[in-house]
């Protein structure tokens, strides 16, 4: 997707040490195993983890409006990590002195515009485990729209450049695969919220309780 | 999760220089954005990913029983980097000269003791695309066992040790929940699809398609 003054590209990659950087840092863990054995493990971090433990927060999100089908907004920018555009739910990091539901809406809001409503809250969950210590938590938000209301402005901050995209849920997973395939880079959150929705919606007889709501 | 020799537990976390890591690297990436302007981001990347350009496969597995209800077998591991023990699908790093569905078998097998058939393989889809370039492909996995079959043994490496636990699909997400209160770290992607298909068979009125399948 190029914005109507270029397309963002990745000049050089150079390799950083942790004491110069902001955000990110590299970590050596030593541990002891069950066994007793001591063993090392290689841990990429976050510098920013707030007094609450909690690093980011993503929005599942999802717009009613009177006269359209039931969609989720997802946000396309240019992500240097992977040298590419990705699709992901609005997300950010949590602000030092703030709870996952207060940066959700604030987020939500500069990103896209909207303001939502937090119906759930997951707790912390590890966005690559093996890997990182980054966590977050994933907040479902519902925003409610009346007939006519306007597209409504984002407050991006100073060097962020945010497409947004409105899909109808029923259609995500389809989409997802369809922008898959133009190129663009499915965050993986994304992309398993809308396969396990897709798996359930296609396979009902497999999430059938017994004993229970009376079935 | 106590094992029966001792529980994991990290003693020690220093900075590591990229040029010490085996696994991982931290990185700044030079970039410029739509405008035209040059900017910096910092980025975890892993060293191993191979020429195929996935670096891991995370196995999203149904178990078909003749007399048990369909269920997803879970792997319970201590994770160094979050510090605790996590709730994943079975997962891995794809080596050099595999492809995913590949991959995804052979670590189902050394993970589970399971053989399972991959009936569909995502795109590579960013595992954290905010910080980290690293990546996966999520193959779904189909386990059909007869009535009276034996649990299978592991095939782990040394020094791995994980326990494995069969949750019925339609408890899935009630069950992570309940792993989160008792102080397991859940992960993002495993999260996420059980979160997403819960969110569908509460709410499917949402996934209807109009004009589609004769609805």
């Amino acid at each position: 997707m190029a914005s109507s003054t270029g397309t963002p590209k990745v000049t050089s990659v150079v390799d950083l040490p942790s004491s110069d950087a902001k955000w990110v840092k590299l970590q050596k863990a030593t541990y002891v195993d069950a066994k007793g054995k001591e063993r090392i493990w290689e841990i990429a971090s976050r510098k920013t983890t707030g007094s609450a433990g909690v690093d980011a927060v993503a929005m599942g999100n999802i717009i009613y409006h009177p006269s359209k089908p039931p969609s989720t907004i997802v946000v396309i920018q240019f992500r240097p990590p992977v040298g590419g555009f990705t699709v992901e739910w609005p997300a950010g990091l949590i602000d030092a002195d703030e709870k996952p539901e207060e940066a959700a809406v604030r987020e939500l809001y500069e990103e896209t515009g909207y303001k939502g409503k937090v119906i759930s809250t997951s707790p912390p969950v590890a966005a690559d485990p093996g890997m990182t210590s980054a966590n977050l938590c994933l907040c479902m938000v519902e925003i409610h729209l009346n007939e006519g209301d306007p597209e409504p402005e984002q407050h991006l901050d100073e060097g962020e450049d945010i497409q947004r995209v409105n899909i109808p849920i029923a259609e995500l997973y389809d989409r997802l695969e369809e922008f898959a395939k133009e190129g663009y880079v499915i965050a993986a959150k994304l992309y398993h919220w809308a396969a396990g929705a897709q798996y359930a919606i296609d396979h009902p007889e497999l999430f059938a309780r017994l004993g229970k709501k009376g079935q």
